[in-house]
């Protein structure tokens, strides 16, 4: 009997690392998440990985045959097959590829998690048969993953795409990055906590959000904020969905794609923020591409998105591709 | 004997057409120039290049081959092979390629002027060797060419790269394209001349453009009037260059290229707009990005460039490009 090719997909995060074995269709055949320990060396994170993948696969190596590794990480360059110094992380630079093809033995590759998702959702996802997407992650921060004629876009040296730090207000909020008015700063979940207490500051209206502590304040108590009616929190969305519709606009003139594909904790906020996206997307489109650019929801089953992402890049990259697209 | 290769070059203008004969390292053979007279059907156009041409190349036609023909026109559309209601031409739709193909009997392609000028920066310009870079035109207009991975970008209808296009400034000044706050309505011989218009509302400087009615205002006297050190005209010059530099941060972030590539009209006032352009692109552009992305002028030489552009177009597609690139 021949057995049916798998691919490990690992996606490395500031907290936890998750990975598990997906199947030629983006079916998870198992799935497991550990501590991520960003203190202790690399080294350590990819022998537990090891150990782990290693047990799991005796339950389905009957099966399955395991044929690569895709890791979605933070900071990773594509080309050179390393993670640069991520965030919350006290790695610095360590070549991935190098140290995992000595665990497995197998191919492996990497891309940071915006683009293995623009890949997740093209293989298995909301941009199946699309050649031209813009993948926006709506996190803490903003990540984006530009998909050219059924390539991610890498450009001159792996770091395309970090829509996030496109300057939406010279002069604006600091970033994260060092800059200042970045996008990711106003459209995340951190930037429209950010927004809540510029509106707090602004407007006099009585809000249950301000009882609570910038510390403490998040997307998810300002989304229930907003679903009660408070005043406050329905402004932050609709100016998020704005600033984020006049953005997804400018994306579009550059690549002109066939949809925006939008991902994470804030997309999930629904209507709330796809309504004046499409509105000021619509509004200050080309004339010639109005009404013609969807704005999806990911198509990704949640929890194990970020692993099927990195899954799909070993898919995509692998001989596995053709059997695909067959 | 061998003949040596040489491809069509056709610039259609709004007023002029130009059109030569273009060996494979970019030499141009023989050039001309005829009024286009939009009014006519554009028929007429390719009947009147037809006969100039089939005159010119019974010059050349002992020594040269011509094996192919390239078009660059306003608003074509490089998939379709068409012109889509070009302003300035009383056309409405053309199928360039299916009427010029009767004419020359040869291996017809189109694409817009700024891609054409990417294509021929690329392969006979200030980007060869480069496969990341992006042309940004500043004539009457702003256009640009967005070459990712040694192709020219074209998105899911033929459209892409029009970058004069994204929003900079919403609710800004109107553009010719029915939106407001456009990048072309501030960075173009055109915007600078608003602007002009702008500051002299503003301040209360002397200055020699105040006596000059709107109507006969262009780029050329304003270039001069800051050569002369007139403060209007040379804050006009920083504040266009500031408004390119953080657009080009912006767009660097989508593709990181290698290096950007000015070209036309405005491109020519060199330190006046490149200084601002450079100093405000450096003070915006992601950290990783800083010092390493280049700007640069156009290296095809003045006037023909176009034609060289539209027959760099030709070379791309044939095979005559596999010729170029051993």
């Amino acid at each position: 009997m021949n057995k049916i090719k798998i691919t490990l997909g690992i996606d490395i995060g500031g907290t936890n690392t998750a990975f598990g074995f997906v199947d030629q269709n983006g079916k998870m055949i198992d799935e497991v998440s550990i501590l991520t320990k960003g203190w202790e060396e690399a080294e350590k994170l990819f022998d537990r990985i090891h150990k782990k993948v290693s047990k799991l696969y005796k339950k389905y190596s009957a099966q399955y045959e395991l044929i690569g590794v895709g890791v979605g990480a933070p900071n990773a360059n594509y080309y050179k097959g390393i993670i640069v110094n991520p965030p919350n992380l006290q790695w610095g630079d360590v070549d991935v590829i190098a140290q995992l093809k000595e665990y497995f033995n197998l191919p492996v590759f990497i891309t940071n998690d915006a683009n293995a998702t623009a890949i997740g959702e093209m293989l298995f996802g909301a941009a199946k048969g699309m050649k031209d997407f813009i993948v926006i992650t709506l996190g803490t921060g903003l990540g984006g993953g530009v998909v050219i004629n059924g390539k991610v876009v890498y450009g001159a040296d792996g770091f395309a795409g970090e829509l996030g730090h496109t300057c939406i207000e010279p002069n604006g909020r600091k970033c994260g990055c060092g800059n200042s008015g970045c996008l990711e700063a106003y459209v995340s979940a951190t930037g429209i906590k950010r927004t809540v207490f510029e509106l707090l500051a602004k407007r006099m209206d009585e809000s249950p959000l301000r009882k609570i502590k910038y510390a403490d304040l998040n997307a998810k108590i300002i989304y229930d904020a907003a679903k009660q009616g408070d005043p406050i929190a329905l402004e932050a969305f609709e100016y998020t969905g704005r600033l984020l519709g006049i953005s997804l606009a400018n994306f579009a003139v550059f690549s002109r794609p066939e949809a925006f594909i939008l991902f994470g904790g804030l997309a999930a906020a629904g209507d709330l923020i796809m309504k004046p996206a499409k509105k000021y997307m619509e509004e200050h489109l080309l004339i010639t591409f109005k009404n013609k650019i969807k704005i999806l929801s990911s198509g990704l089953a949640d929890g194990n998105s970020a692993v099927l992402g990195a899954a799909a890049l070993a898919w995509n990259e692998l001989d596995g591709r053709k059997v695909l697209q067959e």
